[in-house]
């Protein structure tokens, strides 16, 4: 029998050699308004206290809190965005709105709904309050010094309001990976292009563009070769220059027209050639040095296979994993969680399998506790990319003999957005 | 005692009313590599077969499965994107690639791994085969005239993929909404200005242009208005001409420079101008229809408040729940999860609580069946923005006195990602 030379390797350990194999990067300076989602390379320190005076919480009236509830003279009004150029005395209050800083003398603010206005302008206060009610002193929300961001913190809308508030405009971060995507296959067309007798469209590219988009890197598209080895090596050669990350889908089968492996190993070095998982068994992985890609400038090559579930699975399980290590991600791997399977699914006794399905979550489950139910997304063929639509976990079955029944917990890997499939599947 | 004019609404009967006025939108068709994200506003359906021919699911022999094992010659290759120019009679076979075309006369394909090949070029083919084995016929993956996508499906990778997979370079989808952001008050400076005397750096926009972004709007800057009435509603006016949804922060509270309010009640309809929550009571929401806006435009306006916390968090609660509607989701409300809390919690007997935490899943919880377990961000006064970062969540405490043990179970919105933040936090 004609077999693979590359020895089938578990998946962890594949994934160990891939991120073993991310080359040092360094940290750049992204303008705020482009930072959203990416991760922070330094810690972020505040030079100037928050509020930077003491500022009213409430609209009210500025007083002297040791003058308690009564009726008093209006000496001025101070409102936000400049200091009060009046004082207020014992036995005087000020009219006062929110954020405004609190006139020199006054030590509280009354809100304005515990206070009521007379004919002649006087104000009563109808309650008593204590030095610095309804008061935020400087550097309450923010102190000078403080570190407002760690180095590694992801930045959401909420960091990138602290980065405004501390007067940063840009932030050092981990930049976006460039991605570069080719297929390979004289059966492919372009998707707006009609198929030939024996040819199909390409939807590797465009699959994989999106993916990684949705993962944070940029996406560089460098077409479809042929099964020429002389056109996969040029478009090979002009995504290496220009990528960090280069993924070629088709062409890593057992047969005489498996051109990647061979050129990836004439190129740089292949770390694995085989995985032990179904779909994407002869997922391929190597890295290429050039000098003329700058110092210790590698680069990572995923030949994944054409089959487009096995291509994206193996994307989510291989790539996505290197391109957040890329990101500055702590931990690289796709989050994990247990979800409830709803159907009894059949294993399969020679590999471990990564089973599409829908996780949504389920208020009334465990007693009220809530937990995610997972629904397959049926027949499995590695060609029908169907099985992937409105799929937003993996299951991790076992390779074992057998069926896991319905109601059984089972891992299953993230890898879309739990929300909006939870909600519109 | 001065009093709000505004009746306190509850925050769901408050959601009601916005998503009420959540105007009809018209579909647009977009380019697929510019639809990640988005929701389909129409079916697809498939023009064709996929595969349009018998394709090899295995590099191997084409073979005519009734002959079993034995020797045969070899009449030619059938590689991929051609259909093969021989014919494969019984007693012979031919060699074939994964996704070529079976050549007429074969009915199924016999593995690499189980052949072997003579000196003489003739291969020995060592397992019997059923007729279809390793052959996908056609349509196998996607038939004539199947849905391959719903109306409302959400366009993630392996959608995106289908759509290339049939031919589609547009799809109808339902368009971002464009989300116009101006902030008010004189005390306000741009963030990247040195805060005079009583001034501070504006947060919120830079925050909600990331927030919006985030949910799949456009935002739209409109700068920062002083506290004068003249520039606000000239901002105003250009926001409403350029948007679908306006946001305004700042200047929704009680006191004299309350300036929102009586604005859009002078431009439109005022559906309400309090909320009975904590953080973001005076959260306003109106409506502005023009006749240059164009027949049946309504614009959605929300007057948030200014403390950052406040803005936000009346955000997650009503303008993202609208930028949903626009974008399609069946769903529009942010997903809910339940949670195991690990502080004990006070609860405030006046309002509705949502606590800013991070969620993370943990494994061994709940006896091995996993569940979300959420730490809070510490204080929470609602200036304190610290106390929205790495939040990913935010906890719905009820109105009451006392506390809620920590290990209680809650529920708790969404509002940012459960995997980067339960990995990175």
């Amino acid at each position: 029998m004609t077999e693979s030379a590359y020895p089938m390797l578990p998946v962890e350990a594949a994934l160990g050699l891939v991120l073993a194999q991310v080359p040092p990067r360094s940290a750049q300076s992204a303008l705020c308004s482009d930072a959203l989602g990416l991760i922070t390379a330094a810690p972020v320190v505040a030079r100037e206290p928050l509020p930077p005076f003491r500022a009213a919480v409430k609209d009210g009236y500025a007083v002297v809190a040791a003058d308690g509830p009564g009726v008093y003279p209006v000496v001025g009004a101070a409102t936000a965005g400049r200091m009060a150029p009046f004082l207020v005395t014992p036995g005087t209050v000020a009219y006062i709105t929110t954020g405004a800083p609190l006139p020199n003398g006054a030590d509280a603010v009354v809100m304005v709904e515990q206070t009521a206005t007379d004919a002649d302008g006087r104000v009563h206060i109808l309650r008593a309050v204590k030095p610095g009610e309804d008061v935020r002193p400087v550097g309450y929300d923010v102190q000078v010094g403080q570190e407002v961001l760690p180095a590694g913190a992801y930045l959401g809308p909420a960091e990138i309001g602290l980065l405004a508030t501390v007067g940063m405009h840009e932030v050092a971060v981990w930049p976006r990976p460039r991605v570069g995507i080719l297929s390979t296959g004289d059966e492919l067309v372009e998707p707006d292009d009609t198929p030939g007798p024996g040819q199909i469209r390409d939807s590797n590219r465009a699959m994989l563009a999106a993916a990684v988009t949705a993962l944070g890197g940029v996406p560089v598209d460098f077409g479809i070769a042929g099964d020429k080895a002389v056109d996969i090596q040029a478009r090979m050669a002009a995504a290496l220059a220009a990528s960090d990350i280069v993924l070629t889908s088709g062409g890593v089968s057992m047969g005489e027209l498996d051109l990647i492996k061979p050129l990836l190993e004439g190129a740089g070095q292949v770390h694995f050639g085989r995985l032990n998982m179904k779909p994407g068994k002869p997922c391929t992985f190597a890295t290429v040095e050039r000098e003329s890609f700058g110092h210790g400038q590698r680069r990572l090559v995923f030949g994944l296979p054409g089959n487009p579930v096995s291509s994206l699975v193996t994307f989510y399980l291989m790539v996505a994993p290197a391109i957040r290590r890329y990101l500055g991600c702590a931990e690289p791997q796709l989050p994990r969680i247990q979800v409830q399977i709803t159907d009894t699914l059949r294993l399969d006794p020679e590999r471990p399998e990564y089973h599409r399905a829908t996780a949504r979550w389920q208020a009334d489950l465990h007693g009220g506790r809530g937990g995610f139910v997972a629904h397959s997304t049926g027949n499995q063929a590695s060609s029908r990319l169907v099985s992937m639509r409105s799929a937003n976990v993996l299951l991790e079955l076992p390779q074992a003999a057998g069926t896991l029944a319905a109601g059984t917990t089972v891992s299953a890997l993230v890898i879309g957005a739990l929300d909006v499939y939870a909600l519109d599947g």
